[in-house]
């Protein structure tokens, strides 16, 4: 290589993100560096179609995907995402400030360049406990950490509203250092949506257009989100033609495993922009400058000076990439050693062995008796009902052990007229299962009961250590009995999601170590698992739409209406407990 | 007023240029804030057609209107100016960094918010002696003030493609603090413009649109130069339609005082793009979000939380202003107290008392002696050109006294045979005028003497201490003698632009005594001076275009060709001093 040389030179027609246009030219590269758009000598050369920035998600969380962020960019880089806005939110509330900062950690072992958002509310409220608060002074702390760039998104808009202290604080905290702040403000419109407006930033909660339209217009960036909970693309994508689209991002928010694999990350999103219409360099823009002026990033442009990462297509419409190149090195997860193991910690699920009668509620007198039951109808949102669940009594509590037992339920006798001490038990006929929810922080351990509508088990148990916000270890079933023999298992496998089939007397899980609520192993093997598990889930019953992921959102006490967390029952409206028992 | 009252609701149609709309709406400010975008209480209620986000001008030098910040805020902010991205690179060449910053205590004393770029080019060479040098340890300094927001135009291009240190090390301080770099490259193309464009994030100076394009291709922001010597809107005007215009400004880098009071600021620029048929929403962009996002500001959109800065308006196409709002004041400026003396020094204009035999070359033997001359071909740029002037003998050099000769010229005699010591005169046939440029910062004194064209003096001299970039006293004129009573007039009134007419036996000036380049007096009885003096040097017979300021540059010694600093002729090609005599 003489002197002259640069690295590599990369001729097709750029998508042109600063003129808005296409032109034929070349691009060269050296030491890492975007250093001309135009003819050089080269070391390497490579001839395509089309040239593009690299592609930013402007909001996602890594643990939706249930993989540490090397994995998620071993997965997203090759379909030409190379930069993503992330918000820990989920490894906050587990871990903290130190797991933000492990996060940070992991974020040096991938191509992928994660710039972090700082998770601006955890907890989501004082009525469960999660591992970790992250105060004001904390978020102000981790605001100078290198990668940061914005406060993650604001959730308590009553908060905002209401000029709540601690919220505010973290909002100046932002502010005194030039960094935006994320919105999360769904539904909120009016006078409200003007007074958070003030605060906020860019929301990417919209899910429909008058909703996005009325957030643009009140400043607010916004972001058009598709992700595998919430798909709001095909509602919002009028948008792009109607304001001036600079202020218009797309973002995947949480894309699960099965969707990162199958259809990709915000490239998908992308994709699915063009196939509704929208003009595929105005569709590029949308996930490359307008989201790197959002948050000042030097990345998103083709231009001399820029990172050199660059997506090389063989089609733009179709986003079929050939090639892609982070800082100068083209296709560098291609042959990428394994990563280092997680710096996030794997030992969070920390609770005692649990029984069956840990998570039953006992009843003395006679069955059936009159419940408040956390209706899960789908969504992120659930409904209030009551329900007439019998009695059942309690023989052999004593049995119980760290494994469960070899078949709870045989050494039971239902008998609703009973006198003697007795538990809630499920109606299946109803489809109306107890629940339970165990502190699994290492805290007091306390145990959450209740009861949930619409999962649709006619056998064994469900249960996962991914339960927004606060991550406890929520379990469902027909019996107690594999409901404990569910928990016991996610606490010997430090987290995950699992299934209890009484029937083949099987337990199928996912191991989630990290945090709880990721894996540290390949993509397609946490894929395969989760199939496993999903499967398994189906066999007992579970016809939720949501799959195993429907449990993740029954404990998150700040959606409406009844929640079931680790100190009992809540009424999301009143925004305090309520008992089971009416 | 009542608590939920704002302090003020403006009714009309919207300027909204996040969405690039115009809507009906009202705008509640309260506190100084933009608070909403609706109907409030207000105590005070206004109804307009129009509300735009108060105008940012993208580029400018204060200087070059020769007044202080306030008084150019007083005169643009009633036209919609709100904000100004502010240079003080001429305050620089005379005051160096403390004169930056008197400056930026000037820029409390006005609702106009000027923003500052620290000057990156001082001094312009080192041929010219200047009266300060800001080096790189001084900007990093500059750059942690407040109201900074870039490093200022980096002119020296050639140093940036040759990896200068200290250019690179300005540099890479703006871009350690997260600023933006401000470029400065006419006429740079090809792989040259590739190059600085790796380290320039904008540049005001095309001139073509091809250039325009190549430089907004290359992923610099291009701002739109409408000033009073530079006059480029219509020119690239076309470029708005061509790409996507955020990438695009106005700006007016240098309006002097007659077209500030005629036309206005940048103000004067939008009206005359959409009198070029830019669409209004489109053109108000140019002028405010464009700008506000080149630079970080939380201005120029009308949105919740940001600073209440807005334009009432009875017509947007014509730009008719009915009131100004700055940070929720009504018309600031229009019953404000007289500003403080300005911070900056008055007593910048320190050189001995000069006669006629300083700033003369003497000559042994006959004439004609054929000289190189300056040639003021107009614009900034300058000639070569050779011609042949008359040796004049001086008889009376000892009387010149500080107020200058009685009437010099009485004293001499033409005698081109003669064989005594003579001095080089002028050829007013041929329009060869002596023309000599005094260091005038208190160091050595030192003069440097040649000769121009073009200027058309058929009698008389005129003289200025703005002579750009290091601002030393240059005069010129049909006599030595009449050049000494203008430099020596100049030193009296610590600066300004001077004429001496010996046939009315006048001098009339205009005093410019901050720094040497402005008046600290209202723009108007500024704009009354300059034109009693711009007669004066009429009635002298200076006929060209650029009036009295084409004298500024003629001593800029890094614009080519011919240049006059205080250490001699310079030729700009060679970048070195040339003999005067050939």
């Amino acid at each position: 290589m003489t002197a002259a040389e640069v690295d590599l030179l990369v001729r097709g027609t750029l998508v042109d993100v600063n003129t808005g246009t296409l032109r034929d030219t070349a691009v060269a590269v050296d030491d890492g560096e975007i250093v001309a758009l135009g003819e050089r000598p080269a070391t390497r050369e490579i001839e395509t179609e089309f040239v593009a920035p690299g592609l930013i998600d402007a909001h996602m969380h890594v643990e939706s995907s249930m993989v540490t962020l090397p994995r998620y960019g071993a997965a997203v880089v090759p379909k030409g995402v190379t930069s993503v806005i992330h918000d820990p939110h989920e490894i906050a509330n587990v871990l903290g400030a130190a797991g933000v900062r492990s996060l940070l950690a992991d974020a040096a072992h991938t191509p992928l360049k994660a710039r972090i958002t700082v998770p601006s509310s955890v907890p989501a409220s004082h009525l469960q406990d999660g591992g970790a608060t992250v105060d004001a002074t904390e978020v102000a702390d981790l605001l100078d950490e290198d990668r940061v760039v914005a406060l993650g998104e604001v959730m308590n808009v009553p908060g905002v509203l209401a000029g709540d202290e601690a919220v505010h604080a973290k909002i100046d905290a932002a502010r005194q250092r030039g960094l935006p702040v994320d919105g999360h403000a769904p539904r909120v419109t009016g006078s409200d949506l003007q007074e958070v407006a003030r605060y906020l930033d860019n929301d990417h909660e919209s899910i429909a257009i008058e909703e996005a339209r009325e957030k643009v217009q009140a400043g607010m960036r916004v972001y058009l989100r598709e992700g595998s909970a919430s798909k709001n693309l095909a509602d919002l994508v009028g948008l792009v033609d109607e304001v001036d689209s600079r202020r218009l991002s797309l973002c995947t928010d949480d894309r699960d495993v099965l969707d990162l694999v199958e259809a990709g990350g915000v490239d998908a999103v992308l994709a699915q922009a063009i196939s509704h219409g929208v003009d595929p360099v105005e569709a590029v823009q949308l996930a490359t400058i307008n989201t790197a002026e959002s948050y000042g990033l030097p990345v998103g442009r083709v231009e001399p000076g820029a990172p050199a990462d660059l997506v090389l297509l063989s089609d733009l419409e179709s986003w079929a990439v050939d090639h892609v190149v982070v800082d100068g090195v083209v296709d560098p997860t291609a042959d990428a050693a394994e990563p280092p193991a997680s710096a996030i910690a794997t030992d969070t699920v920390r609770f005692d062995p649990v029984d069956a009668a840990d998570l039953a509620i006992e009843h003395e007198g006679p069955g059936p008796v009159t419940v408040r039951v956390v209706d899960a109808i789908g969504g992120l949102q659930t409904g209030r009902m009551e329900a007439s669940v019998p009695v059942s009594t309690v023989v052999a509590a004593a049995e119980a052990s760290e494994g469960g037992f070899e078949d709870g339920s045989e050494d039971r006798s239902e008998d609703e007229s009973a006198a003697s001490t007795g538990v809630l038990a499920a109606d299946t006929e109803a489809d109306v299962l107890p629940m339970a929810v165990v502190e699994r922080h290492g805290g007091d351990g306390g145990i959450g009961r209740g009861f949930v509508h619409r999962l649709g088990l006619d056998r064994g148990a469900v249960g996962s250590t991914v339960a927004h916000d606060a991550h406890n270890c929520i379990v469902a079933g027909v019996d107690h009995d594999s409901m404990a023999r569910v928990a016991n298992h996610l606490r010997e496998i430090e987290g995950g999601v699992a299934v209890y089939d009484p029937a083949a007397e099987e337990t199928h899980s996912l191991a989630l170590p990290v945090a709880g609520l990721m894996s540290d192993r390949p993509l397609g093997a946490v894929r395969d698992d989760f199939e496993v598990v999903e499967a398994a889930a189906r066999d007992v019953g579970l016809h939720h739409d949501g799959g195993l992921m429907e449990l993740s959102f029954l404990a998150l006490e700040v959606i409406p209406e009844y929640r079931l967390t680790n100190n009992g029952l809540v009424d999301v409206d009143r925004f305090d407990y309520v008992d089971v028992i009416t």
